[in-house]
């Protein structure tokens, strides 16, 4: 069963030459399993091939982009329609504003909206609106959660100053009590409350957010006037046709989307309450192609499809599939396999795994299976997914885990993952 | 002459409710002439038509995105036919290769590239990127240089923090003694000199490199181990096929790249030479769709015209028509008119004009004209112009500057520009 790779071979040959380190950020495969695949050729509904011509069902969804299928033909001749009339131009069309409408109709906290290209553009502006509403400096976030790869929010130190890192207090994720401390530590400086909608750092277990958690920072803004933010770049639409706290009642002032909402194509969104709406129209930001036409009218296809079809209840009803399904055939091997998460957003850890090399086997056969898993980051369903397209991956789950139960005791460490037992 | 303007009338005031401000960033209306139109419904070529069907010849060219045309049918079908293919997915195509490869080959200096989406991502990554190689942190920049809308190097300090600028030192642009004195005061922390290939800032007249300056600024580079950045993402490909410092013969280490690579297609870049690819390699930076493969596309198709075609003598050789064409009309009526910068960037500036009441008057009578001229920020000239569209704005100004000589004596303030006046 092996797959064929030479043209992805050939393609990392040439991407050393003149991209530092032969590819960077989230889709570099440098923290892969060997066989991944770092070059694709095409994507339609939940497939993808590879530059091999190897195909693929994907769970990554593009780390989240593609929630209603890949090449999806609506959407996409909704974005070239708009393009051949004028796409980023001198300045935006009306459909700036039909969107804001729109979004703001479906986030029951949002009152306003600013859109720009990046994830990290949203939670950035989020940091300015709360510093200029608020004249303080001082935010609170939750230990290893990524809210984008900025100098102030980045995960890995190299390039960035500690200074990038000022005015900032961490608290534990759903740890009411270090909220509660990381919040008067903050003492009467607090701009802003960073909250993930779910803990879904990268490595470990995901959990869902705490209600109590949830509220009380919610309570903690409204005593200091601070201003509660929801990142909700990853997780957006894949939990609520609202903001993702909205499932345990909690209303922010500002939210951050990105991603999906114009299913792959690029905008990003900060929404925000009346509250903020000064100070939102105060501070400077801006981008080349933040005005561009063609992705809002993308987005409004998208956001329409949101609203009215049940492709939330169907990318749940598969999740809870594959979830029911995989625990079953992981038990039947007796290997100890943990799934976390929201089920539309599930990530696998193995136990007994600390470098991995479990989850890099079972993953490395699924791909030899055609299934495409990731090893140590959430994944994401799409709503061109069926329940065929989960029987077949539950089909090579159940071959993949009879594989790694074989091999179970000779596992080689994993030499890429050892920085994860430092 | 009036212009109808009930539809841009209708979406502000849609927008004031949806959008703090009613528009933010760079092309927010809320500095401009009153007649301005907010709203823009289509473009084609070189023109533009506004929500209420006015069609006007555009010298702003998106702030610089369009340069080969707007809808330029070539390079959105090579756009669409890859976004048909998959776009936005779980990995890049190996198109991201190709696109290296023919930027590096374009630009004498480039030994890689990353590719981002908005310019200020190119120019926060060369800033990483120039702190990772040094070990440092200080960098010198020049005073009301525009690098993009991070905090790091915000134009407006709403929502910023002194934090967000510690490590920098300021200099003159174009004053090698300010400069020598900048790199003094960073002693031995320089980790990089930021510089904009030209005096390309707002509400003042521009400058082009003076050598010298340039120079300086590599010699001090080279003996202090910093690295020299040059910020080519709204002056790149409007000077020359390769960095805009080329035409000063001085290459930098880093460039940063963005707006018109692609012709309007979201896109940016920052390329590097080998000495800081280690460090590039080694910093984190992401974007969700920065791997994106039709913006690729887009852009291998507009690098292919720059290097085949001759837009470049054809937009210089139109930007000089229309400087001399100005010049001598300004003349005529003996009214003080600057134009500054490149010809195929200028900056219109009228004399004994603070607060910009002249200038205001002049684009007022230009728009009614049917020409789309900015009072304040460079311009733009795209390769879709034709001399008979710059004689057409030579037409419209020649009674536009009729039309302010009249009112000359009696023109009231400008209220909005009043800031520059403090």
């Amino acid at each position: 069963m092996s797959r064929p790779n030479s043209q992805d071979r050939a393609l990392r040959e040439r991407a050393e030459a003149v991209i530092p380190g032969g590819m960077y950020g989230h889709q570099s495969t440098r923290l892969s399993p060997e066989d991944y695949p770092q070059f694709f050729s095409r994507a339609k509904g939940a497939r993808l091939w590879d530059v091999d011509g190897n195909e693929l069902l994907d769970f990554m969804c593009a780390y989240g982009p593609n929630l209603m299928g890949y090449a999806d033909d609506v959407i996409d001749e909704a974005y070239i329609r708009r393009m051949r009339q004028g796409d980023t131009m001198t300045g935006p069309t009306g459909l700036i504003v039909e969107l804001a409408e729109r979004f703001t109709a479906m986030v029951t906290h949002a009152d306003w909206a600013i859109f720009c290209k990046n994830g990290g553009d949203a939670t950035q502006i989020a940091l300015m609106t709360a510093r200029a509403h608020t004249h303080r400096k001082t935010i609170v976030l939750a230990k290893g959660a990524y809210h984008g790869a900025n100098p102030w929010c980045a995960t890995r130190p190299v390039g960035v100053t500690p200074e990038d890192k000022l005015n900032q207090v961490y608290c534990e994720y759903n740890d009411v009590g270090s909220l509660e401390a990381a919040v008067a530590a903050a003492g009467d400086d607090l701009a802003a409350v960073f909250a993930a909608p779910m803990k879904h750092d990268a490595f470990t277990d995901q959990a869902l957010p705490d209600p109590a958690y949830a509220r009380r920072a919610r309570a903690l803004c409204d005593a200091t006037g601070a201003l509660l933010v929801v990142d909700d770049v990853r997780a957006g639409l894949r939990v609520a046709r609202d903001c993702s706290w909205s499932v345990v009642g909690v209303q922010p002032d500002l939210s951050s989307w990105g991603k999906c909402f114009a299913n792959g194509h690029p905008i990003s969104a900060l929404l925000g309450s009346d509250k903020a709406r000064k100070a939102a129209s105060q501070i400077f930001t801006t981008g080349s192609f933040w005005y561009q036409a063609a992705p809002m009218a993308a987005a409004l296809e998208t956001l329409a499809r949101v609203r009215d079809t049940d492709y939330l209840e169907h990318i749940e009803g598969l999740g809870t599939r594959l979830r029911e399904g995989l625990a079953e055939r992981a038990a039947a091997v007796g290997v100890g396999f943990r799934q976390t998460g929201p089920v539309t957003m599930p990530l696998f850890l193995f136990d007994e795994d600390p470098d991995l090399r479990r989850g890099f086997k079972w993953s490395t056969e699924m791909l030899k299976r055609g299934i495409y898993v990731h090893p140590w980051h959430n994944m994401f369903l799409c709503a061109a997914m069926t329940t065929d397209d989960i029987d077949q991956a539950l089909d090579a789950a159940e071959d993949s885990f009879d594989a790694l139960s074989r091999d179970l005791d000779s596992l080689g460490p994993v030499e890429k993952m050892k920085f994860l037992l430092a």
